[in-house]
């Protein structure tokens, strides 16, 4: 907090004395905290792993919620929490509009909630899912498959690297944001944002501001950089063992990527008879920005045609790798399923061929199946139940179904008039701000971790 | 065909003529057939059961196109083709209108597509899928439990007396209603669409014509009778193991029916004020109807709000019981993902548990799950891919999504202005009913079966 506290004394602005105070008030509630918890140290067990993970973040959300509501911004405390916990999950969905005339300070807290929010999503993947075995992560096969001592001490140095790639990534950014011509503000909060995969912006038009293909040329490669699994930038430092790693989700998203860009790239092409250059660009551009998660725009897209809708809702489900700071799907999880559906098919045509299911060279388990099956169930559940719940608060199905949607695949703006990436969330009342919430963290923390604090046998002795 | 053909035979109506002409077609198609294959047998393998079934219905959608496409209506080929092969997967989306108009050999011709395609269904669960395990139907445990040679003759029983049943019902149904007021004809025509859970009328008002909350309420009865697997019909004929066999599904399907139709009356009352019975009656009508995949409207309830279209999009997922009439996604892959992830969520939080997982009295064995999931993968994506189709054909998102998800689980009506209960899916570009035709077929075959013939390595050899 005292970076923005910092820029804003330097701007003159009164909001430090904001950041200066809620981060007093942080320090003596932690200081509390830790001396209550002084002393015996209790037996560590799953539940309470799940529940010390959901309620770091949701404390983490409410803390980042403190600068919103009380600096000089119009918003309600559910709307602060929005806006918090979008930031901390890398959705970036926004309830705020004016941007561009907003505090720098409040700028940099959102930047920043994203920035830290995109290394502690890849942290908890590294460290603690695996530990909470909830799975889907394409680090678990390397853990499982060294099961000496020698792993955690490994674990510890990976780490290092990774938030070295994390810092070195977003400084490149930085640099390149800069040299296109971004200020030097804009271009640090901006890479901060874009390889997060979060796509919070300094200015209501997000990208679309610059009006620039090559800033939007170099935001594709960094957003599709965040959403690599990390472990690929430090490979050269791993063992032996883990450097010839083959990770066959990288291709299968990378793929996805072109084939659909390409695709909404033909059909403003046919439809709207937009120029070659223009089509490739801004659909290459916006489609990234969804896949990855991200959620910038540089047009309201949900006016180019309903085939473009369709393919970018499309894109919405999907997302990044697993590792990495996107959300949704992940194609880790979609490589499995196919797999598992042409090994299934192969097997009813020839029910005595012998088929092995491999994720790239190592053996998938029938856990990890189980595992995924899970995570699908809950997904589309949670995306159903969701959507119920918003249209009782009286939204209209597309708003509904979409801003659910973005919310669980951390990806940011909906489709429709309201949530559209040219509107924004400030208009849904506080108890759908509240729903959306909830479902950012749930589609973060991977469904699992914050479902089974629900579960009633969980708490059962 | 005889029977459409009489009766417009005794309306001096010129349809006749066409019945009786396709009728003597189909005939010599079927004997050139016949003659063509007669001979040596071809070895059965799987891949063949699966082209057969695929193009038998394929066929039988295209024969019953024709009397629509050639008598006295207005339609295209593609429209004739997907109003039978709504009929024949029970679904109960119409291209037409005027329906009030038409001469009643049509009309009669699509409720028996309907009521044909019903017990189609069934026989299908019951015998053929079972022997191409695709799996996914409740018969599945019955026959697996049982190794011996006697299954064959006992199953020849069983279909014997679900026909029984399934006429039985029928009859009763045409009682009844003809009892509460209808014409005989309406009667009878309701009956047979109400039982295979199918849902075309003879007015384009559909079951709102009548207007009588009595005839809503044994609609209602129907419906479900028609959702529950058939064999609880014949269960007292079954040898004693399996007359104490006990289907969860049931249980569940029954209380979700029950829920979802309180909770849509609740918004009812609370948001549009409408009187208590008012409320109740046509709520649950609406609901039961979309939620056994039949198809009726007695009102536009679109129009009654958000809450409520959300509730009932959440029933289009859900569909009716396994060995039944119904489509969409089975109350017994409901059942055994649900149980699957409180057996997980178990594991997680009491790793040295031993935890079993049951349907009924009897295990889920680990191919049941896998079967499960790819089905909910199939299911998922084909919704996407569909929708994402849709909108290439220039349709809206409502249109598009809810277009494929009606077709998929056999409903009927969509949401938005278009293809709302209110509408028809007469105003959509041929491309698009071609679509909506095969992802019905798609959805009716349980996808695998369909779906395996587009793998190329199911014709590699």
């Amino acid at each position: 907090m005292l970076i923005p506290a910092l820029v804003d004394i330097s701007d003159k602005n009164q909001d430090w004395k904001v950041f200066v105070g809620s981060g007093i008030l942080i320090a003596i509630i932690c200081a509390l905290i830790s001396a209550a918890t002084h002393g015996e140290r209790p037996r560590f067990t799953q539940r309470l792993g799940f529940l010390i993970v959901t309620s770091v973040w949701i404390f983490a959300a409410a803390v980042g919620a403190i600068p919103l509501y009380v600096a000089s911004v119009e918003v309600t405390y559910a709307g602060a929490f929005f806006e918090s916990m979008s930031g901390l999950t890398t959705t970036g969905s926004t309830v705020l509009s004016g941007l561009d005339a907003m505090p720098r300070g409040i700028l940099l807290w959102r930047s920043l909630l994203q920035w830290l929010g995109g290394i502690g999503i890849i942290g908890m993947a590294l460290l603690v899912l695996p530990v909470l075995r909830t799975g889907g992560m394409a680090m678990f096969h390397m853990e499982s498959s060294d099961k000496s001592d020698k792993v955690l001490p490994r674990i510890g140095q990976l780490s290092g690297g990774i938030v070295a790639a994390y810092v070195a990534l977003t400084l490149m950014c930085t640099v390149v944001y800069a040299g296109l011509g971004m200020s030097f503000f804009d271009a640090i909060n901006h890479a901060m944002t874009t390889l997060s995969t979060g796509g919070f912006s300094t200015h209501d038009a997000s990208m679309g501001f610059f009006d620039d293909d090559r800033i939007l040329v170099a935001s594709i490669v960094f957003m599709v950089l965040g959403s690599l699994p990390f472990v690929l930038y430090i490979r050269a430092f791993l063992p032996r063992r883990f450097q010839l790693w083959h990770d066959p989700q990288i291709m299968l998203f990378l793929c996805t990527c072109v084939v659909l860009s390409v695709a909404i790239a033909i059909t403003r092409r046919v439809i709207n008879d937009t120029s070659v250059e223009e089509a490739f660009v801004s659909s290459a551009f916006n489609l990234v920005s969804v896949i990855t998660t991200t959620g910038y725009a540089s047009d309201d897209y949900t006016l180019w045609s309903n085939a473009a809708v369709g393919l970018i809702i499309f894109a919405t489900f999907l997302g990044g790798c697993a590792g990495s700071t996107a959300g949704g799907i992940k194609a880790n999880r979609l490589y499995i399923l196919s797999k598992l559906v042409a090994a299934n098919f192969r097997r009813l045509v020839r029910p005595h061929a012998v088929i092995r299911l491999n994720y790239g060279a190592s053996p998938i388990a029938p856990e990890q199946v189980q595992t995924i099956t899970i995570f699908f169930f809950l997904f589309f559940g949670t995306l159903m139940v969701g959507t119920v719940i918003l249209s009782i608060f009286g939204l209209d199905f597309d708003t509904a179904f979409s801003g659910t949607l973005t919310a669980l695949t951390n990806v940011g703006p909906g489709i429709g008039q309201v949530i559209g990436p040219a509107g924004n969330f400030s208009t849904l009342p506080d108890g759908a701000l509240w729903v959306l919430s909830a479902t950012m963290l749930l589609g973060r923390l991977e469904l699992v971790t914050v479902l089974i604090l629900l579960f009633p046998a969980t708490w059962a002795d």
